[in-house]
């Protein structure tokens, strides 16, 4: 089915386009969507920041999160966030990992975000927090290891969201337009808790309210609804710029002129830092795995 | 007199692109005004996002928020809070129902919103607090039962502003250009408020001032200025982006390509969680009412 | 000197807008020069928010805050603000106006705004705190009778910038070009202060620091540098919109559609409450002056 | 080498209109790079807003701050910041001064910053706090003498950032690249830093758990990444803007209209209060040094 997945790859191009244009992700962050027809993929951009991802970026990727065919391209090295709740939970179709700026202060505060209004109640509930420190020490913080995705994974469980500690949060939706709609809605409600918090007071939805609001708001009227007016201001961007947002780059990257004449400022071991095997590290599912970058 | 009514049709689709452009409005949130003829009646549009409303848009209602003619177009959920209020208040000539990032933290909080400055007392004053458990227990928060929309408009009373717990706020005015006006610097307000309140101390306005004030801004040449200022940015957006936000949208909103393959993620029972009854419902005026959406 | 005449015109036009386009001034605020020839008078533009005046719309004004030629025009209702300090202040060649957003709080908490750091230095000190209710208990807070604008004068003295409990702030300067850098970075003081606050310790200039950053920062090279930033930004945006704020409103502003029947919401009393006579209403130095607006 | 020069200066060019663009540098603040031949030297562009900046503005400089060659052109006040950072620290190659919003109330809090989450991690740690008063006593507290910036220099040691009461920050790093990328993710840090101290608590990194995503993120790939994401975002503004960010200014800055009459509103002493000599002035390595502006 061919044009079903070239539509999706399309759907996927515009979901990292939106979350760009909302200010949650700015060069960093990424998205993803299992495969339609094989549940044991998912796709997922090459490593590029999600506002200037193309269709032909779009890879395939296996559960143990290497792409499905081979590749000289540059990889994200986070593929394990997707790969391992993909594998976790078969009713995941679309992941999203973020440092959404209102967001990412409750990674660092500890403190636990709550649906404060009817569009907050989309982003599930509970929140749970991981902190890769429980289960691996000190560590880049970055989630580049099987045995860390699936950590991440079990602390998920049945949730939507995650909060990771001083690091940034991943979503996870029943589709990409759930997901976007959830990941937006979910900051959203983050500043307004702020807000709501420093005027003395944060007042949370019950329980009920939380799956009434839910299921309400996740009926296809007001996804559509948000979801025309987010592609909306993608045109208004791409019109503005000439569609400057959407140049292709088809030549390389472009090589830094200054860079230092011997090493890099922290010197880094023979063996790269962020390659030390981790205290606690767990067995691989993918021993074979290379390690790309 | 049809050129006065397509003249407030197009006032409407400027007063709900303003409000949008200004940030009041994202994907949700509406405005309306009551018909100038027949009081009984007032324009709306349908389902859309405020931004994207177009004069065709616009459809008539009557104050048992039903469509005056019938129509398969998807409409707004939350029509009683406008057909309530039209209802309860003659003097009430426009509405908008809006989730405002500086207002909604007051919704959150509890914390009653005072004017803090000459433009803030056009918000009207006292500001009351409604919340839906009161009368309705756990609910959508969503106000879609005539009796959710007689109960917001009797906490309304002779206000002109209702903050709506966990959810957002309603604005009343005597015209469309009041209620813009009202709505944008209620927001400023919310602002200034939340940011004294964070040095230290709030000093409101007394009574007086506030009727002083209020008064004043109200006339129509503050109230002009402030139109066509608002005007203009909305003519530097439309310049800046070569129409692209009032593109029509001629063909169907564009259908998801990833979704679900079986059932949401939060299962509805089979009758759906946001139509349950209410634990206190009253005796809704129109027992004819289909449940649209 | 007709030439020069027409230069500050264009200065002042350029000084409303740039105030305009760094989010200074909304609809509301207002920028003035003295004439450079007869220190008698001075230039403002007619009633019209600051982002859309044009050369044209720049009046002549006497120190009684009346237009030197009879006009039609509508005019803004505060001109006594600049009369009254040109009149009790000799050195004072350039006024501004604001309700900017991050010095407002401070009218509201009643904290003394203190210069943070170097560029804040600029906006003068000490910055006293003007409440109109002390001269003249409840009045709209608007500025709009001469013993308002003196007793603003007074308490401004012989400093650069006044706060107004509840309402705003007013900037003095002895050039245009000094007004819109004093502005600017007093709004931007404003906000490092709060933000300090917010962390728990607000350390201010020493006098003589203030003294001595104050002095380097309104050399004409800093000055020059900052105002060619200003005019780039507002090129910009003119770029951008296809000079769209700069369109020539040559027909009468649009007509509102939607208005009340029969009486504004608050009933003013047969004399307009914003015209009543204040509590402790002094003599007026133009008895003559009609209440024009 | 002149091809690697003239494209240093480009990428020059590009790391000032970024800084600009991404919200860290207004109309002060400057950015220089080391001479790649010649360690003595260093690039830096005359006096301008860095968004205004362009190749042919780029000069050369001795570390005595002074211009390789003669010119007339107007130059920065505070060249030894530069100066006495590249020879104090050999291994430094670009250095950037800035007052970024989220910095600098970390500078007038004397609040300590630190890395709260990976991204972060890369503004190196600690973060020292720099104060003028504790070396000069009262200053304009603008670092022009040479003394001056050397104990700023001393101050920064071998971190990679510095804090400067009442001021702004300095920051240095191994290549222009590694700048930007510092610089706008300790300005981002600030921000979460903020917002986690709002809501209770601030979980910094652990000194390891810094080390290595420090590392991690200083990996030529996501610095390519971001560096990609952040030149779009200045491809996009000059072609909404049409250019016009990048118009030479051929003709000589337009002249100020409005100016006092007679002398400056604070009335400098004989000798300009910003020349006076410092308290605790210590010898100047250029004594020759000419007062240029």
């Amino acid at each position: 089915m061919p044009d079903k997945l070239a539509a999706l790859r399309q759907e996927l191009t515009l979901a990292n386009r939106i979350l760009a244009n909302e200010g949650i992700l700015d060069a960093f962050g990424h998205v993803s969507v299992r495969h339609p027809d094989d549940p044991g993929r998912f796709l997922l951009s090459r490593h590029r920041a999600p506002e200037l991802v193309e269709v032909s970026d779009i890879l395939e990727f296996t559960l143990d999160a290497e792409p499905a065919k081979p590749t000289n391209l540059r990889l994200y090295g986070e593929r394990v966030i997707h790969s391992e709740i993909y594998a976790a939970r078969p009713d995941v179709i679309a992941v999203c990992h973020h440092h959404a700026p209102a967001v990412l202060p409750y990674c660092v505060a500890k403190k636990p975000l709550v649906p404060v209004y009817h569009m907050g109640a989309t982003m599930g509930w509970p929140v749970p927090y991981w902190d890769a420190r429980d289960d691996f020490g000190d560590t880049s913080l970055l989630v580049t290891r099987p045995q860390e995705g699936r950590s991440l994974a079990r602390a998920l469980a049945k949730s939507w969201s995650v909060l990771m500690g001083r690091h940034g949060a991943t979503v996870a939706a029943t589709s990409l337009r759930e997901l976007v709609f959830r990941t937006i809605y979910t900051n959203k409600n983050a500043e307004m808790q702020t807000q709501a918090h420093l005027l003395g007071h944060v007042e949370r939805l019950s329980d009920k309210e939380i799956e009434l609001a839910s299921a309400y708001n996740l009926r296809p009227g007001p996804m559509e609804r948000a979801w025309d007016y987010w592609v909306r201001q993608l045109e208004k961007m791409d019109a503005a710029t000439g569609g400057a947002a959407r140049r292709p780059v088809s030549k390389p990257v472009s090589k830094p002129v200054s860079k230092p004449a011997s090493k890099p400022a922290s010197k880094p071991a023979s063996k790269p830092a962020w390659k030390k095997p981790a205290k606690h590290a767990k067995t691989s599912r993918a021993g074979k795995r290379k390690a790309k970058r």
